[in-house]
């Protein structure tokens, strides 16, 4: 039997990595990433073969992790975060069903047995890095409208803001694609204060982390690059300050009993 | 200075326990956590002091995990999942608070250097074991109306079904709350087709797990308890099967470039 293990590393911080997914990787003779999240990772990767493909290469990266493993090889396709969340896993059983559908023409990758670790993604990063911005009930959006037609994203964004929901935007930002998070503030200033706190988390748990807590009506996209992870509480986030040290809460309710 | 740890420990399983969250348990005299959280731990928790005491009594942990911390002992707050979400961490913050606008009479707390450590939670357990059902955008919803008023909580499931999110459900039944899951149900059924995988996820990674993948129409509270994870797909989740593997996973629409 071939195996293919779909591995998410986490944030940055090797102190993060579950170390399921470090054992994986050890079990493996060939690893598909981009090379920046095996750098980060450290000697658990010396001696296996490497193979990288250049962002923007998603659907390639998964077909070649498919391919090695059906060949024998017991690989691991790996990305940061939790690789469940906006990452390469969905891909891999995109074209597992394509194939079962008749679609492809790769029987062997049904062979293949596949399992997923997951990790700690950018948000959960974000949230402990300034306290408790995760609390309560919360959404991720992807302002990335490559796959997805910017007003599915629309409608979802009016959504979080009706429904009052904590949330994370992945792919704010890239070179091409610099209005995206500009027009997300305006939308969920429809339905929240001005002074609701947004946390910027710049290569979270990295060396060169920065953080950044501020208000919904000053985010944007100035700010904002392919690094960041952006949240905005809802209308009961509180930022606070102990001295020098800056926290951001969603809170549960607790208080009413408190 | 005085330390307090928030640590999440992950789903269960010990390989998924963030070598992060061993080493700041290490430095720890005393842990403040529910029991069973300390088994799954196994021998990490040896000749520290541990303080339980009952769920339910979270504002007491709280308190407590500050009060130990503000007297010189390294502590560590500790709970299953990550301690960021619906969990612990919120709690602490509400607490400094509370101290900081004067409500409480512990100026001590505020001596008390906090440190987040995030952790894997049940929902990235849930898609993990059956594919990729986070792969797109997602929300969590809270089924608890103790601090929750049922009203926002239904404004919330309104929201999630206009958004079309994939939505997990937190605490979706206890002894005393037996009805929220289904009323749950039937509010996402406004919204997307019957045949809507579902996953219900009971004691996830750990030894007695089990996995059971449903739809929409056949989630009843009767196949639902305090320990299960429950996942509803959005309109576009897909349920396949590869021989007698069953995965889930939610495309981010990539099928377009296949």
């Amino acid at each position: 039997m071939s195996k293919l293990f779909v591995i998410g590393t986490g944030p940055g911080d090797k102190d993060l990595v579950a170390p399921k997914a470090v054992a994986a990787i050890q079990s493996c003779s060939d690893l598909v990433a981009y090379g920046l999240y095996l750098d980060l990772l450290g000697n658990v990767c010396d001696g296996k073969q490497h193979h990288d493909l250049p962002l923007g290469e998603e659907i390639k990266r998964a077909r070649l992790a498919l391919d090695l493993a059906a060949s024998g090889k017991t690989t691991a396709l790996i990305s940061s975060g939790d690789i469940g969340i906006y990452a390469m896993a969905t891909l891999v059983f995109e074209l597992l069903d394509m194939q079962l559908q008749g679609k492809e023409e790769h029987p062997e990758w049904l062979n293949v047995e596949i399992e997923v670790v997951p990790g700690i993604s950018a948000m959960q990063a974000a949230a402990s890095r300034v306290g408790a911005m995760l609390g309560h009930d919360f959404c991720t959006i992807s302002l990335s409208d490559l796959l997805t037609p910017w007003q599915t994203i629309e409608k979802r964004l009016h959504a979080c803001g009706q429904g009052d929901f904590v949330v994370s935007f992945y792919n704010p930002r890239s070179k091409k694609r610099d209005w995206q998070i500009n027009a997300a503030r305006d939308i969920l200033l429809q339905y929240r204060p001005d002074s609701t706190p947004v946390v910027l988390g710049r290569q979270l748990t990295r060396e060169d982390e920065s953080i950044t807590i501020t208000t919904l009506d000053k985010l944007d996209a100035k700010d904002v690059d392919m690094f960041t992870l952006v949240s905005v509480g809802n209308s009961e986030s509180r930022h606070i300050a102990n001295g020098e040290k800056q926290w951001v809460y969603t809170p549960r309710g607790y208080s009413k009993k408190l």
